[in-house]
C-alpha cells in the first residue's frame, strides 16, 4: 500500500517535470508544446532513459487526458460546424484512400491478409488531440479549416471504428453486410442523439441547476455535473464500441459556451484538468513507443508506411477538400492536420498484436509511424499556417 | 484495453454521481458536503448496494484528491500560523492521551499486545481533510480556531507516524530509542526544510519563471510546475516515511496568496482539480468501509472505542486547548475537529491487518470507529459554530 502511494506521487511529479522539459524543449525549437511533450517522453522512456515505463497508473492519468482534452476542444466547438456534408466528403475519402493505399503497401511487402487488414485500418484513424491543440495554441480553432479537419476527423473516428469492426470481422470470419450495417447505424444514432440529448436536454437541465439555492450554496456542483456528463458520454460512446473521446466531444460542443450565475465556470474548470493530465497523455505517448524493438530490415517498410500514411490522408482528405472549394494552401493543411494517427492507430495496432494477426515488428511499425506522423504533423501545419494571410 | 478504457469512463462518470447525489443529501439534512458524500459511498458501496468495489483505480484517484485538496488548504493557510508552541502542546496531548487509552480499552478487551499496540495507535490520528473542509465551506477557514485545528492536526499526523513507527518497532522487537529519535529527527527535519525551500527557494523560482516570456507564451507552465511541487514534496514525505499529504499541505502553503502576472491563478485551478478529485476521495471513503464483515459481538468493541477515541481528543487536544487560553466552546470545537480519524486510521488498520497483529474483526472495527468519528464530527462542529457569534 505504502509503496504503491509512494510511486503515485513520483509518477506524478515525473510525468509533470517531464511535461515542463516538454515545454522548455518545444520552446527552444519554436514548434507547439506536444512535439516536446512526446519528444522528452520518447527520450526518458524505454526507448533511450528508460527512467519511467507505460504503467496502468500512467495509462489511465492518459485516458483522462485525452477525455478532458476533448472536452475543451468540444467546448470551444460551435455544434452545426460538424454536421455539413463537406466534412463527410473530407472524412470518407480520408478513410477509403489510406486503407486502400495501406492495404496495397502491405501487400507489396508480402504481408499476409489479415496482417494486411490491420495495417491498412491502422492508416485510417486520424488523432485530433495534437492537431487540435496545434490549432488550439496558433489560436486558429475558430476558422473554416479547423472546423474542416476537427469536424471530418469526428467522423473520421467513428468511420475509422467502422472499418476496424468490418477488418476484425472480414478476417475472423464473422463479416457480413448486416453486422456492419448495425455497428455504423449505431454510430451514427449515437452522435445525433448524444447531439439532441446534449443540447436540448442536458444543456437546459444544467441551466436550471445552475440557478438553483442548491448551487448557490455549493457553486461546484454544476461544474462536477458537467464532467460527470462528459465521462457518462465518453461511456456511451466505448459501450457503442467507438472511441470515448467522440463521447467527450460531443458533451463538450453541448456544454459550450454557456455562461453561469452561481456555478463555477465550465471551461475554465475543463481548461485546469485539461492542462495537466493532458500533458500527462502527450508525454505518455512517447513512453508508450519503444523504438528498441525494431530491427534494421523493416526500416524500409516504416520508412514506405510513413510516406503512404501522409500521402494518402494529403490525396484523399486533402484532395477532396480541394475538390470541395478549399484552396490548394488550406487543402494542405486539413491534408496534414488529419494525418497524425496518434492513440488510435496505436489502438488499432494493439487489438491487431493481440489476435495474433500483426507481429511485434509490425506492432512497432504501426506505432512508430503514427508518432511520426504525429510529430511530423505539427512541424508542417505551424510552417504552412504561419506562412498563410491571418 | 478496451475493458479497462471502458471501466475508467464508468468508474469516472458513477463516482461523479454519487459525489452529486451526496452533495444533494447533504443539501436536505443541511450538512457538510462531506457526510454526503460518504454516506452515498456507503449506500452504493460493498456494505449495502455493491454497485462498485474499491478499485485501484478509485484508490489512485481518491489519493490524488487527498493531495490536492490538502494542496488547496495549503494555499489557503499562512505559513507562520503553525509554528506556534501552544500548536504542539495541543497536538501532542491529542497523540498521548488518545494512545493511552486506546491502549487501555484494548487491554480491556483483553486483546494481545501486538494487536492493542495497532489498536492505540490508530486513535492517535488526525485526518484534516473533512475538518478542513467543513470551515472551508463555513468560511471559517481564516480564524483562530481553524489555524489551531488544522495546525495542530498537521503536527498530530508527523507525531502519529512516528507513534506507528514506535509501535511497530516495539512490536517486531526492533525498537530503540536511537531509531525512534532517527524516525523524529527525520519528520521535524522535513518540515523545516520543506518551509525554508518552500519559502526562500521555491517560491521566488516561480515568481522568476512568472516573469518570463516563456510563461507569456504559455501560461499554464507556472500551474504545471506548482502542480509539479506538490506531488514532489507529496514524495519526500512518503519516502520519509510521513504521509504524503503532509507535503502536499507544506508545498500550498508555500505558494500560497501568490498574484501572478502572465501565468494562470494557481489557487483557482488548484480548486478546480481539488473539486473534482477529493468528491473521488471522499465517496472512496465511504465506499472503502465494509461494513458487512461485522459480527455482533464486535459491536460493543466498536461502540466503546469509538467513546474513547472522541474523549479522547476531546480530553487531549480539547483540555489543552483550554489550559492555553481557549474559551470552553473553542476548546469543544478544536476537540471535536480533531476527532475524525479518516484515511490515516485505515492506513494504520491495514497495515496491522498486512502484518498479522490484527485481525478482520479489529480492522473492519478500526475502520468504522474511524468513519463514525469522521461522519459526527461534521455534526457536532457545524452545530458548535453555527451557535457560536461570527
Amino acid at each position: 500500500m505504502s509503496e504503491i502511494l509512494h510511486l503515485i506521487e513520483f509518477q506524478m511529479s515525473f510525468l509533470l517535470f517531464i511535461a515542463l522539459a516538454g515545454y522548455l524543449a518545444a520552446s527552444r525549437i519554436n514548434q507547439s508544446a506536444v512535439i516536446g511533450e512526446i519528444l522528452v517522453g520518447l527520450l526518458v522512456g524505454p526507448s533511450v532513459l528508460g527512467l519511467i515505463t507505460y504503467t496502468d497508473f500512467v495509462s489511465s492519468l492518459a485516458h483522462l487526458g485525452a477525455v478532458f482534452l476533448l472536452f475543451v476542444v468540444g467546448m470551444e466547438f460551435r455544434f452545426e460546424d460538424i454536421a455539413k456534408p463537406r466534412y463527410f466528403l473530407i472524412a470518407a475519402a480520408g478513410v477509403v484512400l489510406p486503407w486502400g493505399m495501406g492495404f496495397g503497401t502491405a501487400a507489396l511487402f508480402s504481408f499476409p491478409f489479415g496482417g494486411s487488414m490491420f495495417i491498412a485500418t491502422a492508416l485510417t484513424a486520424t488523432s485530433i488531440a495534437i492537431t487540435a491543440n496545434v490549432l488550439k495554441e496558433m489560436g486558429r480553432l475558430d476558422t473554416e479549416v479547423a472546423r474542416a479537419i476537427i469536424g471530418a476527423a469526428v467522423i473520421d473516428d467513428v468511420l475509422g471504428l467502422l472499418v476496424l469492426a468490418v477488418s476484425n470481422g472480414l478476417v475472423t470470419g464473422s463479416f457480413s453486410l448486416l453486422s456492419a450495417g448495425a455497428i455504423f447505424g449505431k454510430a451514427v444514432l449515437f452522435l445525433v442523439i448524444g447531439a439532441v440529448v446534449g443540447l436540448y436536454g442536458i444543456r437546459p437541465l444544467l441551466r436550471v441547476i445552475d440557478g438553483t439555492a442548491f448551487t448557490r450554496r455549493y457553486p461546484e456542483v454544476t461544474f462536477i455535473f458537467a464532467t460527470m456528463i462528459a465521462f457518462l458520454y465518453g461511456m456511451a460512446a466505448e459501450l457503442l464500441g467507438l472511441s470515448s473521446i467522440v463521447g467527450a466531444f460531443i458533451a463538450g460542443a453541448s456544454l459550450g459556451g454557456m455562461r453561469l450565475r452561481h456555478g463555477k465556470d465550465l471551461h475554465q474548470g475543463a481548461e485546469y484538468l485539461q492542462v495537466i493530465f493532458a500533458s500527462v497523455f502527450f508525454v505518455s505517448l512517447g513512453i508508450l513507443a519503444d523504438v528498441r524493438a525494431l530491427q534494421a530490415h523493416v526500416l524500409v517498410f516504416l520508412a514506405v508506411l510513413t510516406l503512404v500514411a501522409f500521402a494518402s490522408k494529403l490525396i484523399g482528405s486533402g484532395g477532396m477538400a480541394l475538390l470541395t472549394r478549399s484552396t490548394l494552401r488550406d487543402s494542405a493543411i486539413i491534408g496534414f492536420g488529419m494525418s497524425p494517427r496518434g492513440e488510435v492507430a496505436m489502438i488499432v495496432a494493439l487489438i491487431g498484436l493481440d489476435s495474433g494477426l500483426i507481429d511485434q515488428q509490425v506492432f512497432v511499425s504501426i506505432i512508430l509511424m503514427s508518432l511520426l506522423t504525429t510529430i511530423a504533423a505539427p512541424f508542417l501545419l505551424r510552417r504552412l499556417m504561419s506562412s498563410r494571410p491571418a
